[in-house]
């Protein structure tokens, strides 16, 4: 068998590394990058670059940001005091192209994940609790609405959240600061008859008055 | 809704337009790339451009090449007279990764195809007549396989270069020239019952005894 030039070896290797990219698939991008005119992959290589460059991390919620604090955080028509605490940035993307939410976010950075040696304080938890403790200074109520997806990872770490402000901000928790996570049950359009049973169970527990 | 930061925009742009990548995938690649280290981006952008740099076109076979005459086409124990006609640079790959073939190839660069504006001078199919047209003045037996897929294009494409061969060659088509062309029925731990009609059509046709 002929082995491929290394150099387009390296490129299907890199591109495999890449979240959701088979070996299937890394090939047929490389192939497509070489066949595609040299202009379109010297842009395709530099938006990354540039990207790479001009993006930070939030400092107030650790999302994407083009200045120290991001677009989101520094909107004045936003409700400070309205967290919704994400796992990842992207999350915040799906939050906002859903529309409706008025408040601002809180990207962990992940979820507490011991086979994958990811405790709290890899997370931005510490940050977020110093974040309610500035907002509890000022009049009004404060919100945190934990996000986290519903995997057993995700409900784990939102119940270590709910735990740390309880024991942070102890007898506020409930009155100036109310906790509240996501609903969880059947997505829009799904069918009850091929739900499995623990999203069913959600769905059951999470059921509202019409 | 917040809008996302131009140079993030810009690479899930750049991400969409690989095939196969959808809106979704391109974002996740996207965020993938912001959380990782400096040093893994600017190794992924550098190796596809050295690829883009270093990679040429066989000048035999339109295959990927290092030199002007890839590694397949300048190997002296590969049979010169048996050719393997193939759309793209990426089917060498699976052929050779299949292996058994001792041959050489000949990469069309596509196939006829009316509705993308795809016509017989777009591809390589008159350097193929000419490769044809110089091993005949040697001795022996020369094999055209024409290996493209089973598709309609394909098949299209399949009896144009059979057509053009002809007019060429004439009598010497089926003596000096043979052509042939890839078996096509049930792929190996297929299933009859599941299989299309056209599929199992072309599986009787070609059948052989046992």
């Amino acid at each position: 068998m002929a082995e491929l030039p290394s150099s387009i070896r390296k490129v299907i290797e890199s591109f495999e590394r890449l979240p959701g990219v088979g070996p299937k698939s890394a090939a047929r991008l490389a192939f497509y990058l070489l066949a595609t005119p040299k202009s379109f992959v010297e842009e395709f290589a530099q938006t990354i670059l540039t990207m790479k460059a001009t993006i930070k991390k939030c400092r107030q919620c650790f999302g994407v940001a083009e200045a120290e604090v991001c677009d989101i955080c520094s909107d004045p028509k936003r409700n400070q005091r309205q967290i919704c605490i994400v796992e990842r940035a992207l999350d915040v993307i799906a939050f906002e192209r859903a529309g409706g939410f008025g408040g601002v976010y809180h990207v962990l950075g992940g979820v507490i994940n011991p086979l994958d040696h990811v405790g709290p304080e890899d997370l931005t938890i510490e940050a977020l609790l110093n974040r309610v403790e500035k907002l509890r200074q000022l009049e009004g109520v404060i919100e945190v609405v934990i996000a986290t997806n519903p995997t057993m990872e995700g409900e784990a770490t939102a119940l270590y959240i709910k735990d740390q402000l309880n024991r942070r901000f102890g007898e506020l928790v409930g009155k100036v600061i109310k906790i509240t996570r996501i609903g969880s049950g059947l997505p829009m359009g799904a069918d009850v008859e091929y739900a499995d049973q623990a999203t069913l169970s959600r769905a059951l527990e999470g059921r509202r008055e019409l």
